[in-house]
């Protein structure tokens, strides 16, 4: 037996007790003729101590152990006399009678510790030792919490969790798929899935009613920061739907799981449709933890002789409380350089200040105090307030003043650690229309049923009316970040090949890449529809951290190498002859 | 609002109530004035009444539905004149005021009864239509609550579900890997794990302790019946333990699991060495529901001037208990032409029954009946039992006598359905000699350690020596499935090279594939084992039934393929030029 407790569970209560511990070393003290071993695992930190005059051979052995050499130490639990009272098990430790070293540690790369000083790099080779530190392995068992509690509360709700295939079909439509070539059917390849959306939607047809499963998924993208090619979705489906039931049942799964995980009610979400949410914040997936929406200017800001707005398509601006004192030119200067940058791509800033001793702005010229203080008006401005005002093409200007505000949020500290601010967006559009390729894309993906009242122009319509169509496309935003997305489905071959006409494909390519589908469709398929959520990100965003990379056990970096295995890598001759493959890459191009 | 209540849940205590029911129609009949249509869903089959007299016009439409079709119906529960007792729904119907068609349905090709007229392909093809099935419907709601019933177990016993990566590196030991190529690292590929081995040893490193994962693994084998080249594993792994904390905590898994789902209580697991496995039952996996174990026979039947066992390594039998009577010779022609096919390959089947006229043998003129009595004696055979004897070299002559001790068990009722008898198989032999590649293979796999009193001959005996060592490896067994395997893990960087060493791995080869986990075990690796168990099978077993196919959602056939989306099939060019590869495979070819 290697322990009769563990590291983390020893109190008072069991003083006197002989028990067995085994970890790894923390630190080790030598104090006078006392050497104290601080001994760690999963469930917490224990102090050994080896006394000098009692037991010297003992304590010289101890003596040389190292950090995080694995041992196994016989002993009393006991009080301590100094007592630790930021540790659970810190009134207690053990008088160690025997001591075994289980295996030794070279000396880590990097500091074993809640701050570590491992650089990313030598973080990801050493994974193993990285997620030896406090930090990682509570967000670890967070998700692994988190996925029961979702599990649980699906189950409950009648949901059955149900495995769909990995080697599926390849598909052009949407993200790059990885591949998999086949050695039985040569000449033919597999694709991993980049989401189990069809396999749901048969599960429907197939009258299993209410799907969900956590699943992995994978798109052979180039890689963003915080971007991983597998990830990991909540992906569900119900049948014999409306909108109505998906948002109720999704937003109880939302409201479970902070409660039951950080003990935050969420209250009931807000709704918005992707309209407001772009004219009010320049954004579909606005974080409400601040308001700062936007107020459009056109009407008074037009037409007064300054050319900027004068020849711009939009003028529209934010308000920023409390802050035109404090404020400085610096601080104006260095603001407007952060929107000239070109990753926001502004041409300027204009700034309206009202403070005590007047109104200050950029285009004072332009425009009188009874002006600007009728702009004020619009916002709701009060004295200590800065308008900040952006103009040009309404798109992009919407854009560049949705960055403003999360920067503007940042930085006056209006996104608050455990704030949590759901919101659903809705109403999304069905086509994207794409100028470069000349053809329409699916907003959300190509099995979205449009709202029922668009039905009529979606099939009589002309290329105009196109644009217009709405979906029952729905996303599930908290803090700025989406966190799930869903639709409800075509059920109907009809409207379903009507889709794939106006999304460029032909009859023969829609017939062989989803005529499984469109002939389940013949067969009896109920109204249904469904959602995925990003389970990566979930997992961040209710501990509020921004990057998901701490949240999965073996990440990726950004060029998809796993850095400890060192994959991908090269595979054998006699692999590649197996599956009739050759590659055309020849090393140092 | 489709629906106010499903199919399944409508009682007595509902009647009056104004309802909404949606669902298929399983079947539409007319009797005079009414019309009945059983609608069915996930959840049950509610019965909904049309009646001529007081709606002729929905009356006449819902004579219109045919089989299959997803209507909608409003109507009041009302109390049944004959009710249906074999129906939890059976006392009641809806007397239907309102009938919407949601979806019209093609005559499926195959009837969605618990018994089909389906062929394999047919209903693979067709799966969501099979899925409508009853018994196949109940299999994926138990495969769902089976897992949820392992998650919630682990979890209680303070597991940690951990997802480990889809994309790893290919491995040359073992199966053949499933490989992905890269696209942002031309000329290299990923591949699918055959099982998160190397991931969960790496976890224990990382001191998480107690990992599980209920896991997807990929083999690219050549299918055999009943082999997926996808399947799912519960995947577990524990440190600090030694043998003995392994198998008493799967083994609580396990009760617990049949426990929950089906009611068995399993009682303890017997335990039993390989070698005994061997000798008893000539396998390492015995049905153990019947017993009819092996007695060998070499010192009493050799000698005696029969030939055939003079000549012969071993003779053995076993005694089948009770059918001297009945079993007729045409009975005992069939079982010896039975043991002759070649996927057997005996020579030929001695039997000696003991009759009430006396004993009848095959080799009754080479013994005599004191000798056959004898015999009789060390199977404890009494009036009425025949002994069926083989013989030949010893490896094959059991694995002969194994299948014909299936074979009637099978023959002879002995496999009762509900029966189930567990067995932890133990001590199996660290390395199996490979004669014709001229290496060892690893018995269970690389990472397995060695019996500890074993370690001393293994890293100084010689190459006989090898032959013996026994690995601290196991497998649980239920009515002769092998439902799960593990071991205790080396956990020493020399002894794992000592292992790769023997099986034939260049130090350079080993650096390359597991450079990191021996990289890791420098580190402070804690003693540690685990086990996996293969999730469909238990499926299967729990539920009697010998197929894993149908506890599949979505499986492919013995080609490999998905023969609903028809998968795997070509890519397009542009996706092979990315990816630097070319095909070297013809059509035709």
């Amino acid at each position: 037996m290697y322990r009769s407790h563990n590291c983390g569970e020893l109190r008072m209560a069991h003083i006197g007790q002989k028990v067995t511990l085994s970890g790894w070393v923390q630190k080790a003290r030598d104090l006078g003729g006392l050497t104290f071993l601080d001994l760690r695992d999963r469930y917490g930190i224990t102090q050994a101590v080896f006394n000098m005059d009692e037991n010297a051979e003992l304590c010289l052995e101890a003596r040389k152990l190292g950090r995080e050499f694995v041992v196994q130490v016989d002993g009393i639990v006991r009080e301590r006399s100094s007592k630790n009272a930021s540790r659970p098990t810190g009134d207690i430790e053990i008088e160690v009678s025997a001591l075994k070293v289980l295996n030794q540690a070279k000396t880590p790369p990097f500091t074993i510790e809640d701050d570590t000083d491992g650089g990313d790099d030598l973080r990801m080779k050493y994974r193993y030792l990285d997620l030896r530190r406090t930090p990682l392995q509570n967000n670890i068992l967070f998700r692994s919490k988190l996925a029961l509690e979702t599990r649980k509360y699906l189950n409950e709700s009648q949901f059955v969790e149900i495995e769909t295939p990995f080697l599926i079909k390849s598909t052009p439509e949407g993200a790059r798929d990885f591949v998999v070539p086949s050695r039985l059917n040569p000449g033919e390849f597999y694709a991993l899935p980049q989401s189990p959306q069809t396999f749901k939607q048969i599960l429907m047809v197939a009258g299993l009613d209410r799907y969900f499963q956590i699943v992995k998924c994978f798109r052979d993208e180039d890689l963003r920061a915080d971007r991983q090619p597998e990830f990991t979705q909540i992906d569900c489906e119900m049948a014999f739907v409306h909108i109505e039931d998906i948002l109720n049942t999704f937003e109880g799964l939302a409201k479970h799981l902070f409660q039951t995980m950080i003990g935050k009610d969420l209250g009931d979400f807000p709704r918005m449709t992707y309209d407001e949410a772009l004219s009010k914040y320049g954004s579909d997936k606005p974080d409400l933890r601040f308001d700062m929406s936007f107020v459009e200017l056109n009407d008074v800001a037009k037409g007064k002789g300054f050319g900027v707005f004068d020849s711009a398509e939009l003028v529209v601006g934010i308000c920023a409380k409390g802050i035109a004192e404090s404020y400085s030119n610096k601080d104006l200067k260095d603001l407007t350089e952060w929107v000239q940058r070109p990753q926001i791509g502004a041409k300027g800033l204009v700034y309206v200040k009202y403070q005590k001793d007047g109104i200050k702005s950029t285009v004072g010229k332009f425009y009188s105090d009874d002006e600007l203080n009728d702009w004020g008006k619009l916002f709701g401005a009060e004295e200590g307030d800065i308008l900040f005002i952006l103009s040009g093409d309404a798109e992009k200007t919407r854009k560049q003043l949705s960055e403003l505000r999360l920067e503007l949020g940042r930085k006056l500290g209006l996104m608050k650690a455990g704030d949590f601010k759901p919101l659903w967006v809705i109403n999304f559009p069905l086509l994207e229309w794409d100028e470069e390729a000349g053809r329409f894309h699916a907003m959300h993906h190509p099995f979205t049923s449009p709202k029922i009242e668009d039905i009529p122009r979606m099939l009589n319509g002309d290329h105009e009316t196109m644009k217009s169509l709405r979906a029952d496309a729905y996303d599930l935003v908290i803090n700025g970040s989406e966190i799930g997305g869903g639709s409800i489905r075509i059920h109907d071959r009809e409207l379903q090949s009507k889709n794939f006409d106006l999304l460029g494909f032909s009859k023969e390519e829609a017939e062989a890449q989803f005529g499984f589908l469109l002939g389940a469709f013949e067969f009896g398929a109920p109204p249904h529809g469904g959602i995925a959520f990003g389970f990566d990100r979930l997992c961040a965003v209710m501990n509020g951290q921004s990057s998901i990379r701490d949240f999965i056990a073996f990440p990726k970096n950004n060029m998809g190498r796993d850095m400890m295995i060192d994959a991908p890598s090269d595979i054998h001759d006699v692999q590649m002859k197996e599956l009739n493959l050759k590659s055309t890459y020849t090393k140092g191009n």
